[in-house]
């Protein structure tokens, strides 16, 4: 037995800090221990001797006729490093340290460490369980089924089993991870990808550790077809204060989570309720291929509430063609409506074949990527004992039509726990008590069918990139600043030599020249540019609120005369002029890239200007990124309209833009020494994108 | 007996169509009523005579040995006229009609309207229960409590009676109004404002007829202390197309409901479930007054999951004053999180005592206007039965601690149904099964707070407006046309008519003059304005889009310039001339008011221009609206900081923008002529607010 198996399935199991009272977490260990005494041998250490649960206890680790595989701890913090010392030197090759509060962690984390066969999970976790090993060394009872729950909170964990219990689709595997100071989350993740009883892994974690990692792993599991729903918190300042005193790391951005998921085809959820409605339709009933919903419902009034739901969560209500009504209306009451949503109209309270005959026929048409039954089905049986037949025959059909053509049937009803009920998720068929989490399920589930968006891969020769062009058309090349060296990470140096930089690396902007420190008069050095020209204080970051920059000059002259009035305001520094992009039909956006502690490169798009500000309109993804992912990102804003061309006007230049993105996520992935590139705006019109302002935030020197 | 008291009490009942099939609407009815037979007289009748439920049948209404209050009819849909005339006939003071798809529901209302003294509920209904008169006329069962359902939908209105049982509040009363031929909503909701069981009114409405009446109910419910969950629907395409078909009339915008809402302290909900959960914390716990949430959990997870969840539905996790934080430091371990949300991190379980103690000191700190505990609590005394007595005693005084501040205490447990859940809600306290329904909860129990956004009372000389001034300021008297006189409703004839209109009614715009078909040399008439000026094709709607605006001619020999070439190009029409607005820091909206066919005149302000289009940023409020409204309205909008004064700017005259609201909305409500005004832009700055562009649209001819 090896790495982790001794979690999953021990030959033996020692439980220190046995107790009889029920309060005490040594006696949940014991006897979920004890519980699986049919498969492994079971100690039960209490330094007091005794006897708990009908077994007596040994005084200590070292009275135990063997070294168990796994040791399990349930002592007071003072005494868990004793004890955890005394494990490692008998060579136990698993510790589970349930105790909180523990004084030193990092003490303890290097006596695992010095032990290279020993591998310790928590100190402060809820414990582990195993379905399949019928191993429970845990507070409660766990339901068994098909959800891997991997949580950095045990208590969230555990509301997380509970939830899959409620659902009755149980749970295959729970680890808490606790402090993770030997063994990770993304090795307990690892550990599930060839688990067979896993079907949906279940992660909640506040800090990311090492994102390449988790990636792979993440990665591991879809390609193993356990889809992975990520539980995280940080959306708001106040969650960020507790994760921050709960697990003493930085928690991670929930966008750059958001993006984390979408490179590797796993999806975040918001609430433990939400992860287990999802959990319960992909354990069900497989996976949801688009945004497109039937609905099926006992009046009008379910249908329109839950079509309003289905739009609130961006699913698609769309209308059935015409060979599907007339199907549908001819199985149903003149009253009916057969458009989608469809009202049955009271159909299915006189005949409950019609349930599954009109969900069946819906199903066949391949309209929809989900069909919803929302109603009084399932409740039949239970007012009409006569009628529990008839009904459960419906219940089979239900689940026979999503089998047979691949799409989820789900059925939100008005009963909560009838034989019916029981008969369609035997059938496979998810059921919910209320429609939006039916509806929901489909939404998230609908969110893991999207391909990932894998990132680029880095190119081959990574660090420094090659000198750039000295001849770029943007024609920096005008007059280049002989003390800003090509292809050097100068960074901070204003705008010129950010400009200079992000030139080389293929970010188009307009020619320009930089007039040196000191220059008395710009003319003959602007010679080459086309006015109208700008000019740009290039030491200031804020210029427009400076008054750093004058925009329209018509001349040299006018350059000159503006020149000479901002150095005495601002200083004889160095001052950028610029060729004034005066193209017609631009829209402004930003992009920008940084790097997350966890996950590396990120890179966004979005609005620029003052109502985004107020309101923002962003895509934010892994970098380095694709042209394909560049795209989607521009798909996903909300202005997408105005890149498509709007209300006649030509279609902008997105693949320019686009390719602004990408070699913004490619610049931070390539070159440590930076920390930060914001571009706002860049201007893109129907013909190019054109930065006209350029921020570099060099990193920290522990960065580089 | 008057009124709809025969549907609420009635002394006698007869059920026409009893029947012993359990599947029979005929069933249900008779057992419902038999049920209530030490209340009142039950009669069954079925044509073929024979036994129901142990009572013989009489053969018909005829045949009863008196004329009852009550008279319900679950009989085939062409059965049902005859019965009603019948019923009418003898005298029948009250009709109930479940049959559907009744023919020709017209001649029935006919039938019913001759015959002053009998009143119809339904068809196409499911019908009516009343807990306090043990009245039960519908399918399946009620559990008796504080919530009144009152619904269009018969199906939505049994969901949420279900959903009232399972949060263990039940009903108070159940009327399916279902066609509402005599019977409406409004009167039924009328019926409750004396209803002493009724707490809470849940009401589903598809169509909402006469609005002035329904609000005035709704008003009165209010000030009886019942506060009203409105359910809706129409939100998206799909469900107008359901709600089209089930009830034949037009759904009202749900933007207008919201408004309707606001204006007599209702609240929209979105589902059944949010409704129920709502109408537990009302019924439970009373008000919530404000947005500040107080959260206490048992781990940092369940802490930062709920922080999160509050902080996306509005509420706000406030940062606890350091007495507070001090005082929870020292009741907790060191692990703890003390300064909201609260992570008890184990000190729950360790002591039962904790989680009263923590949320008592929380509730007493004045700080929240709800307190969530959210986590292991309510399960203890199920898992440790030694431990019930402790869970018990905290469970009371968590409900003794929201009653002693006057704060409402919601819980989250992990636990469904234990002991201690049903101490908490016996102690005052709402509890639910996952956090985003008992923060959604709060939330929405918290927009019922707001006061009410009343209407304002019309002028006294309501109908046409008097006289504009002849000398108004905006310089609209410069060159009157005279073949628009003064306040008269001339609309749809161009640009100028409606400037005239508007800028008498008192809505700034630029000094203008018309040059009139024909004119030859603008110059003369132009003498009185400042330039820049702008030339304006007055007839057409998009003026931009048909190059019918020419702004920025500096003098009148380039204004003459630009009328010749416009003649030229659209032909010898009516121009406006306009002073051009140049004035610095404008922000651009548009204001509109448009007829609302159940509610009137409703006045919408927003951003204006493209993204706007895009991603509407709209408030919309019933009009006439007063000041206060207006200035409430665009604190809503998401540009609200450009008009509070962005990044140092000046803040703008938001007094004069809500003068112009607010004298659209009084427009529209004084002139029936008027069907639509738009305002786009009006321009804003520190000093006032411009109307650039105006479009009326009159009403058709019936509406005027």
């Amino acid at each position: 037995m090896s790495g982790l198996g001794v979690f999953r399935d021990p030959r033996s199991v020692a439980v220190v800090g046995a107790s009889e009272r029920p309060e005490k977490w040594g006696h949940w260990l014991a006897r979920g221990a004890l519980a699986g005494r049919h498969r492994r041998r079971v100690h039960l250490v209490n330094a007091r001797g005794g006897e708990v649960l009908g077994l007596p206890c040994h005084r200590g680790l070292d009275a135990l006729p063997e070294v168990p595989d796994l040791v399990a701890f349930a002592v007071p913090a003072a005494a868990l490093a004793a004890g955890v010392e005394r494990a490692t030197a008998l060579g136990v090759p698993g510790l589970l340290a349930i105790t909180a509060g523990v004084p030193d962690e990092a003490a303890l984390a290097a006596t695992v460490a010095a032990r290279h066969t020993t591998r310790l999970l928590g100190p402060n976790c809820l414990g582990v369980y195993d379905a399949a090993a019928e191993l429970c060394l845990a507070w409660g009872s766990f339901t068994p089924g098909g959800l891997a729950v991997v949580s950095q909170s045990g208590q969230l964990g555990l509301e997380i089993a509970g939830a899959a219990a409620s659902a009755r689709i149980g749970v295959s595997r729970f680890v808490s991870v606790g402090s993770q100071l030997d063994v990770t989350a993304a090795e307990v993740l690892d550990d599930l990808v060839d688990h067979d009883a896993t079907r949906v892994v279940a992660l909640y974690l506040e800090s990311f550790g090492d994102g390449e990692r988790l990636l792979g792993t993440l990665d591991r599991l879809r390609r193993a077809g356990k889809p992975v729903l990520v539980l995280t918190v940080g959306a708001s300042g106040a969650a960020r204060r507790t994760a921050l005193s709960h697990t003493g790391s930085m928690t991670s951005g929930v966008d750059v989570v958001d993006a984390a998921c979408r490179a590797v085809g796993a999806v975040r959820v918001d609430t433990p309720a939400q992860l287990a409605d999802t959990a319960q339709l992909l354990i069900r009933s497989g996976p949801v291929r688009g945004p497109r919903v039937a609905i099926v419902a006992d009046s009008g009034g379910q249908a329109a509430v839950a079509a309003d739901t289905a739009s609130r969560l961006g699913l698609e209500v769309t209308l059935f063609p015409p060979a599907l009504r007339d199907d549908l209306a001819r199985r149903l009451p003149p009253q009916a409506a057969v458009a989608n949503p469809v009202d049955l109209a009271g159909a299915g309270e006189q005949d409950l074949t019609t349930y599954a005959g009109t969900v069946a026929a819906t199903a066949a048409a391949g309209v929809a990527d989900a069909v919803v039954l929302s109603g009084y089905f399932g409740s039949y049986g239970r007012d009409i004992p006569a009628q529990q037949p008839a009904e459960s025959a419906s219940a089979r059909e239900l689940g026979a039509a999503a089998a047979g053509h691949g799409v989820p049937v789900v059925v939100h009803s008005m009963a909560e726990r009838t034989l019916t009920i029981e008969e369609l998720q035997a059938a496979g068929v998810p059921t919910y008590r209320d429609v939006e989490g039916a509806l929901r399920a489909v939404a998230t589930a609908r969110r893991l069918a999207a391909p990932p968006l894998r990132r680029a891969p880095l190119p081959e020769s990574s660090g420094v990139d090659a000198d750039p062009s000295p001849d770029t058309d943007a024609g920096t090349g005008a007059a280049r600043d002989p003390r800003v060296g090509p292809g050097t990470d100068v960074v901070g140096g204003g705008y010129w030599a950010a400009r200079r930089l992000l030139d080389g690396a293929g970010v188009p902007f307009p020619r320009a020249v930089a007039l040196p420190p000191g220059t008395t008069d710009p003319r003959p050095l602007v010679a080459g540019l086309a006015p109208p020209l700008v000019l740009k204080a290039d030491w200031l970051e804020h210029k427009t609120e400076h008054g750093g920059v004058v925009t329209g000059l018509s001349d040299a002259a006018e350059l000159a005369a503006a020149h000479a009035e901002m150095v005495d305001r601002l200083g004889p520094h160095r001052f950028v002029v610029e060729e004034m992009d005066r193209r017609p039909g631009v829209v402004e956006l930003l992009v920008a890239a940084r790097r997350d502690p966890s996950f590396g490169p990120v890179v966004v798009v979005g609005a620029g200007g003052v109502r985004a500000e107020l309101d923002p309109d962003l895509a934010l993804e892994l970098g380095p990124c694709t042209p394909a992912t560049a795209r989607a990102m521009l798909r996903r804003l909300r202005l997408r309209p105005l890149l498509d061309g709007w209300r006649g006007a030509p279609p902008l230049d997105v693949t320019a833009l686009a390719g602004v993105i990408v070699t913004l996520s490619r610049l931070l992935a390539t070159r440590p020494g930076l920390a930060e590139i914001e571009l706002n705006p860049v201007r893109v019109s129907p013909a190019g994108a054109l930065a006209v302002d350029a921020l570099i935030v060099p990193s920290p020197p522990h960065h580089g």
